[in-house]
């Protein structure tokens, strides 16, 4: 029998293995010393065809059960870069961008425009008029304030606009507080049940240079439950159904949002995507039948899903030190070059991680650790309990998979620490996408 | 009767007032709109003088207390840059630094090395090489692995390294938990009660290269309480005794860190900084006296207690909608063109902030109201309960105070939002200190 990757398939880039013989981890074909030498710690390493691969699977499963008008809208927020944004125009994939900044990477990878959507709550009108410039396919007006804008920017501009209206359908996705979205306390978009949505349909459809082509809502994130999501496509094939019967224009795009869960440790048990869009289209179906609309336009939005699982961080450890707690158990504190500034997420959302010796197998007891960064704050912890083997030691190399999504997009110069580079590896090579930062890049902001 | 301002002095910089003729909020005598006008928003403003003022006041008081052997070592991680580290070196203070990057901005504003401290658990190999190089005063040191480290490059660079011992003396100040430190379960420091503290000093007493000349913790951070800086006091003087009775060596330095709390909104109710200065000179001389060793220089590293309520940050108000709530009540979401990228602090830590209408004075009555920032994300929350004006508009000006500690350095480019400058105003003139990042900066990284 062949030996088998120590590596959980669920949680490790696909092209990530470690085998008990040649004790390293290798990604895309790499070993983790070969990175180490050429690109430093710690290092975002991207696997490239993993990557893609998530990317067109989403696009395959949406073209199968929803047809060729079905889109997938990358989240940049996610991550994004032009090198990813390149990846994803060639493999036939759309983009979400929520600001100008978003928008100006996927322009510099020339992404299509006809392929780009653009969110948030809170638009500038420059935001705003960029985006109708260069010909965007959506915005999604997120208030009554926007939707003035709008149709007054594309009129000054000569142009009529496409635009989604966001909804709130009310549901509370089973999440963290502050990734849930969609019950009615929240800042984004027009509440069906309060009737805003329909006001805002309605001031849409009346407003010259818009052109209204559909709804949207984002339920959540990091979601395991696809009832959450059944339940957001019902309500807004209804608000669709309701505004046909009241205003006798019935809205051909639906747009479901992100939110698909991905594993972070063992034991996590995301949806299959497939399962998954299967369920929501027989539902969708089923909710257009009863309601006597035709079947829109698909649309969704995953980030995570994509480049969450694609992404590895590699430390080097600095420091071990025991540390003996109150009940007289011993801790062991392993300090490595990184921490809440290229991965806050522990800190912010309390979230899990697990890590892997990554340049050798050892084969000593596992004990009680806590893998903390290099920042001068006790909550800089990256994983608060992990067994990790009783041998570390300065230099040793430590893995964190599934570090893709909101790590280097969330990534602060707290202490003045520089940001990680991505290194995308593919079959053997590997190319930096986004460089390491230098202490010339800080000084460069300054005018003391 | 004059009028007096409408800002409780307890959070607002000295120089900032709002009255009721004028209408808008000035700092550092500068309107608001001009500030606006001038620099744009979001903005971080600093009260120079209020900056430096605060800054000689722990000087000063300091020196009353402990005499001129005093020193001040302002925390870096609050904030830093080349501008106010200029001005903490022509006030007399020191400086306190967290890795090479923090180091750089001292050195790049000519700060003399002799006034700067090294900390961290986790310094690189190159950071202490460097530190050790341009001549700190002390490098604090926090593993035993660490002092290895700099007895080794010491020795190779012909020097021999002035240090501190950080200790965990095993309180708890009762702040947030991931801003609390020196209980025992924390990843700095070594343990006095476990021995690890002891072995450190006799280890680094018997390194050829270093000179342990002092002790050094840290108990917290945001502490209202002077009860634990008094215990941490008597155990590290304690520790003296321990050492010089066991060793025959006496340390004549004792830093007792950080962690002055600040007022963030009404009713936060801080130490007067003279106040518990003088009682931790009570503290001190008792316990030295007990324990029959000579007063030794002290050493506080305030930096959130200076640079904290000395800064502001302008917002400008893009959105406003009315939201129902479920109970029927309506909560106005104020949406401004920041968020969580300048101010994580409330999404990291439930941190609370005050805020006022900055650009005008509103009668109208005030409604419940949440202020949020611009990102695509449910979280990015500055303020989640406050009674505003109900007249706010788009282009509206909103200031938080207190936001000059852990916003900007701890800022982000999520949603590759750029971060945003920081303004000097004193005396009505205003002066970049670090600029405005352009998406020119962030695509500087990318090698797509």
């Amino acid at each position: 029998m062949a030996e088998s990757s120590r590596l959980n398939p669920a949680i490790w880039p696909a092209n990530a293995s470690q085998w008990e013989k040649s004790g390293e981890l290798t990604i895309g074909g790499i070993k983790s010393s070969q990175l180490v030498a050429d690109f430093g710690t710690p290092a975002f390493i991207l696997d490239e065809a993993d990557f893609r691969a998530r990317a067109i699977k989403f696009r395959d499963a949406m073209h199968k059960f929803f047809g060729e008008n079905a889109h997938v809208y990358y989240a940049s927020k996610a991550f994004t870069s032009i090198a990813t944004s390149k990846w994803l125009a060639a493999d036939g994939l759309s983009i979400d961008v929520c600001t100008g900044g978003e928008l100006a990477v996927a322009l510099a990878a020339k992404f299509p425009p006809s392929r780009i959507e653009v969110h948030g709550n809170n638009k500038s009108l420059e935001e705003i008029e960029e985006a109708i410039k260069v010909g965007v396919r959506f915005i999604v007006a997120d208030s009554l304030i926007e939707l003035d804008r709008i149709n007054s920017i594309a009129g000054k501009l000569g142009k009529r606009q496409s635009i989604l209206l966001r909804l709130t359908p009310g549901i509370s996705a089973h999440t963290h507080e502050s990734i849930a979205t969609a019950h009615e306390d929240v800042k984004f978009g027009f509440s069906i049940a309060s009737g805003a949505a329909m006001l805002a349909a309605v001031t849409a459809i009346n407003a010259a240079n818009i052109k209204l082509e559909g709804v949207h809502c984002h339920i959540g994130s990091q979601i395991f439950d696809d009832a959450s999501f059944i339940l957001a496509i019902e309500r807004l094939v209804k608000f669709i159904a309701d505004l046909k019967k009241s205003h006798g224009i019935e809205l051909d795009h639906l747009d479901f949002g992100g939110g698909f869960g991905i594993s972070y440790v063992d034991g996590d048990d995301p949806m299959d995507v497939e399962l998954v869009l299967e369920k929501i289209h027989h539902a969708l179906v089923t909710q257009c039948a009863k309601f006597e609309i035709n079947i829109p336009a698909i649309a969704i939005e995953p980030g995570r899903a994509i480049v969450g699982p694609s992404m590895v961080t590699l430390y080097q450890i600095g420091t071990v030190k025991d540390v003996v707690l109150e009940d007289g158990k011993t801790r062991t504190y392993i300090s490595v070059d990184g921490g809440m500034s290229d991965n806050i997420r522990p800190s912010l959302y309390g979230a899990q991680y697990s890590a892997v010796l990554a340049n050798r197998i050892s084969s000593a007891p596992l004990t009680s650790s806590r893998l903390v960064g290099k920042h001068c704050e006790t909550g800089d912890i990256i994983i608060r309990d992990i067994a990790l083997p009783s041998d570390l030691v300065p230099g040793d190399v430590l893995a964190i998979p599934a570090t893709g999504a909101y790590g280097r997009s969330l990534a602060s110069n707290y202490n003045h620490i520089l940001r990680p580079p991505v290194i995308a590896v593919r079959d053997g090579a590997a190319k930096i996408i986004i460089r390491r930062e230098k202490i010339s890049d800080l000084l460069a902001l300054e005018e003391g």
